[in-house]
């Protein structure tokens, strides 16, 4: 199943546009103590999110920022690897590494996602152009997400100058099918700038939760003129990694508070979509 | 010693800028089936190419191109360690791996290449702006090299519209007393763009040789109006992989040809530097 359809079937069946991250950071493992900041320590933690996170229902996908495996050297990887092959079918695995480099390289790293990791969808830094996204465009099934505008202050050096963040959204929309876009969360206009440049994209949204970006005006933004491939759905992917954790205040295990928050999260996602009412019908067609 | 004062003493003790790739990619084994695409057999190549780059003089940088390392998973990455481990003193070593990310994920990088690996330099995708280039920059010593204009087709979609390859060279040279800046090798005139706009940047000129850019014009145009932290010298590395390795035609061992050639860019190229005018004196400062 292509990662397109894995993510109309979490729609259509599951009602969840919830994308989870999955990283191996010292600060996000609970305050009790529980896991520790070894290898296995990160496993059970990881494995322990998935629980939580797939208790009720699937999320639409698992996202891997693969800096946090890479900084614990070749174990990081093996890591990486024994982690993504425990996940649940029905998930889209996506492999945030934001690669970005010319040929030969580009296909390595292309192979290094797709067929060594066995992800279903990846994230790439455009800024070098169409050539260097090819060999990932060119897996069969594959959804390539491409860098478009983040919610850092050093945006504004170079994607939100000359509107670069757009033209990026234009241009690569182009060069498949169906692209996915990261756009930042903090910014709901800009989401719905992105959006008007971009109908039919995938967005993929970090951000919500901890990094401050409010469900409603962005799922509204993502929502607004949108014609993703999935019909009655935002067309985005609503990205929580420490917004799904414990903070202070949290009893029980992470697992329960994972799954509590997922539920939550999927559930306020799925209310704005529902709620338009140009939406209702197509939602369950 | 930092990456600038490595480069320095390149230049001013054995008179090279020349940057030695490796990689274990299939297609640079030679074709006397002498390696084998294993992860031995790409260990066995790659320290008989350091042996004939060292040969004569050790070179001012190795790099290594982090992607063919990733594609061959855990085993990959300690492969890249151990051949890391026993490069000879004196060269700067170069993980070139076009990280760009923000904060935290940004760190983890910084830790994978400066801690993990002991790079001395990376290469660094400057889209995402300043900030996520700061957790590379705090690393006392080390070189961040950023992507600037590549030769590639794509350049055309964003790095060469509205000047945006311009923008980042002047951007990032504000953002430590030295950078990198990466610049493909088969437009001079570009080269000299670059230099005229980040005087005082380490230029990394990749495509000599194999990839076709010219020795001279683009020594030339890298020199010119260069005020770079090693008087005298271009003020940048010129990085070839394929151009030392063996063609149809040369025989012998691999070290052998690597060392000829090695040997036959190096004196080019200094010879360059050393007949301009200007530069003569300086050079033995």
């Amino acid at each position: 199943m292509s990662a397109v359809h894995t993510l109309q079937s979490a729609w259509a069946d599951r009602r969840t546009m919830l994308s989870v991250g999955l990283e191996p950071c010292p600060e996000y493992l609970p305050a009790s103590g529980e896991y520790e900041p070894t290898i296995s320590g990160y496993e059970s933690f990881m494995m322990s999110v998935v629980e939580g996170a797939c208790s009720d229902v699937v999320p639409a996908a698992f996202k891997f920022n693969t800096a946090f495996f890479e900084a614990l050297g070749p174990e990081g990887w093996s890591l990486l690897k024994r982690v993504r092959d425990r996940l649940p079918a029905g998930a889209v695995v996506i492999a945030d590494s934001k690669r970005g480099d010319i040929g030969s390289t580009a296909k390595r790293y292309a192979l290094a996602a797709f067929d060594w990791l066995g992800a279903d969808a990846v994230t790439l830094n455009p800024l070098m152009g169409r050539d260097s996204a090819e060999p990932f465009l060119e897996y069969p099934g594959k959804l390539c997400i491409f860098l478009c505008l983040t919610s850092n202050p050093g945006s504004s050096d170079f994607l939100l100058r000359d509107g670069l963040y757009l033209r990026i959204a234009r241009d690569v929309s182009a060069w498949a099918p169906t692209v996915g876009l990261v756009v930042g969360a903090t910014h709901p206009a800009r989401v719905a700038e992105v959006r008007a440049a971009a109908a039919g994209a995938v967005l993929l949204i970090p951000g919500l939760g901890a990094q401050g970006g409010e469900v409603g005006p962005v799922v509204a933004a993502a929502l607004q003129g949108a014609a993703p491939p999935f019909a009655g759905s935002p067309g985005a992917l609503f990205h929580v990694t420490r917004g799904v954790l414990p903070e202070a205040g949290d009893r029980g295990p992470l697992a329960e508070v994972v799954r509590r928050k997922c539920a939550e999260l999927r559930a306020s996602i799925a209310d704005i979509v529902l709620r338009r009412p140009a939406l209702k019908e197509s939602a369950h067609a």
